[in-house]
């Protein structure tokens, strides 16, 4: 198996002995990830953790899907609604309903007529943007406002670290927003350049994304309906919907499943649907594995951004100069053994 | 079913009853599309499409992928060698052999023995940008560059149509380059923006392409090799591997395959493989509907791409006043009935 197509994370362990193109590779991406100290990795907690076991595959094989719940300040509303849910075990017994290519995978309950939990918040959609005109966003200088290569760039404030991947000329990814992580996650945002003094921020959409599916506004979900994006980020539901966490394992068991041939890629058939057995909060799940995420303020995530937006390793021949958030994904791991 | 995120191509279908959001609802995209008068819909020939043949699925299902060949001036040494690859019959047998999660469906010949025909062109790598430093393309003012909402406009040359997706002070997407249409496929460009003397142009990674898997460089693939986009726009891989084409119908087939297991998502064993039965020329299918996409340079295909990065359909809460190009897919029809 010779001939591919060079996949960021492996792309080196092929191509060792390959032909060294004209400039000096560098380390891939992957590279800088796996050499990043440890004081690097941020432990995710379990109890931010949502697992949710599928129906076993045809072959019996057992799927697992891992969901990060997404910290304070974003969409804790619904966060809130969710955990209820979990708590209730409204989710065990519900199922995957539909499956659009390119776009999202959505579990529920298809017949619309499984009663909630009480005490579930009734939200609006100012939980989109979760952070609104910040003030007194105090840089320190040397160090808090750097480029790194041509677009790289972040800002660390008193509040908040935000760490912006923008075009040179401002704006980013086709969008009038800037784009940027805030401890781990991506986010869009309004920053005003001169001075950094208002700032609005919300979470983004890209792959393995988990949002809350809803109906037409004012109504905003609940979080009983979810979603998670399976393709090509749709930005242009940022502040349309409520984005709750990203699965970090198991994805694939959701991306793979078939497409559904109704409207909106709703499957047509019970058949069709996968059960979800059961959702549990991670620390009620047994022998779970710990996860970290690599520190979106570390010099290793600086190193690995910069690495992914001007790719110098051997597979490559021009680097791009740059690259959209979505192609700058957050690093989680598993806990690796002592 | 009622609680759903939205899609864009059949909100309005579902959403007509709903209440109203602050601003008044707009067509959707897919209204737009549907309006556009049949002078704006260009024909496909025949003999520019690929068809793919799997073997059936578990359930006897055919699963058939149509790939549409770039034409000229577009990687024309690899269409070429494609052309011979299927005048040779040579893919009839090959399989497919990586399914990997949020990137790439690659197939070919996992063995790497079978014998390539004769007469395949030797390519290099300058063949990445078709058009480079094209001089001499002489804008017609008054409509040939125009500005539609904030950032969509569009340069009409002598030379080759090229529209324009740009942020609106220069680069998009995060990356250095423009973004734009040039008759339907999706490109990005070096444009010099004092008077568009200078235009290098390359085809673009966005979800269903079809490119050239290849080896280190300077290898730059033959053909035999072929991937197709299932996941976020690799835009990295721009002008360091060859597209040759784009998914027009079918491309579920191959994006909701298992994910391999094995390095770079290759599948361990050979019961994964996917059989390819044959893949034909287009017109030596007997009964393949015929297929037309929107032209890029009509003024359709601006609304469409204006509603795309601006919507306003009753769905949508904020307008995200822009788009990437990945997210302003060339819609492509089969033609319908008279």
């Amino acid at each position: 198996m010779k001939r591919f197509c060079s996949i960021p994370l492996l792309a080196l362990a092929l191509g060792g002995a390959a032909p060294v193109p004209k400039q000096e590779p560098a380390p891939a991406p992957s590279e800088i990830v796996a050499a990043a100290p440890a004081t690097d990795w941020v432990a995710i907690a379990a109890a931010d953790l949502m697992v949710m076991d599928l129906a076993p595959d045809t072959r019996g094989k057992p799927r697992r899907v891992v969901i990060q719940l997404m910290p304070a300040p974003f969409s804790q509303g619904w966060v809130g609604n969710i955990r209820k849910l979990v708590a209730a075990r409204w989710y065990d017994g519900v199922s995957v309903n539909r499956v659009q290519d390119n776009y999202v995978v959505q579990w529920g309950d298809v017949s619309e007529k499984k009663p909630l939990p009480e005490g579930l918040a009734n939200l609006t959609d100012t939980g989109f943007a979760a952070i609104r005109s910040v003030t007194d966003v105090h840089l320190t200088n040397g160090g808090s406002v750097r480029d790194v290569e041509p677009n790289v760039s972040w800002v660390r404030g008193e509040y908040l670290n935000y760490r912006a991947i923008r075009d040179r000329k401002g704006g980013a990814e086709g969008y009038p927003h800037g784009t940027g992580y805030v401890e781990g996650w991506p986010v869009a945002g309004d920053v005003d350049d001169n001075g950094y003094e208002q700032l609005a921020i919300w979470p983004t959409h890209r792959h393995a994304m988990v949002g809350v599916g809803r109906n037409m506004p004012p109504d905003t979900g609940t979080g009983a309906e979810l979603y998670t994006v399976i393709g090509h980020a749709p930005r242009h539901l940022d502040r349309n919907i409520a984005l709750v966490g990203r699965v970090i394992e198991g994805i694939e068991h959701l991306s793979s499943l078939p497409r559904g041939t109704g409207p909106l890629g709703f499957y047509e058939s019970a058949e069709e649907r996968v059960p979800i057995l059961s959702v549990r909060m991670g620390n009620e799940v047994a022998g779970l594995p710990a996860y970290q995420y690599l520190s979106t303020e570390s010099e290793s995530f600086a190193l690995y951004a910069d690495a992914r937006a001007n790719r110098r390793d051997a597979f490559f021949i021009r680097p791009a100069g740059g690259a959209d958030i979505c192609n700058i994904p957050v690093p989680v791991r598993r806990v690796p053994a002592p």
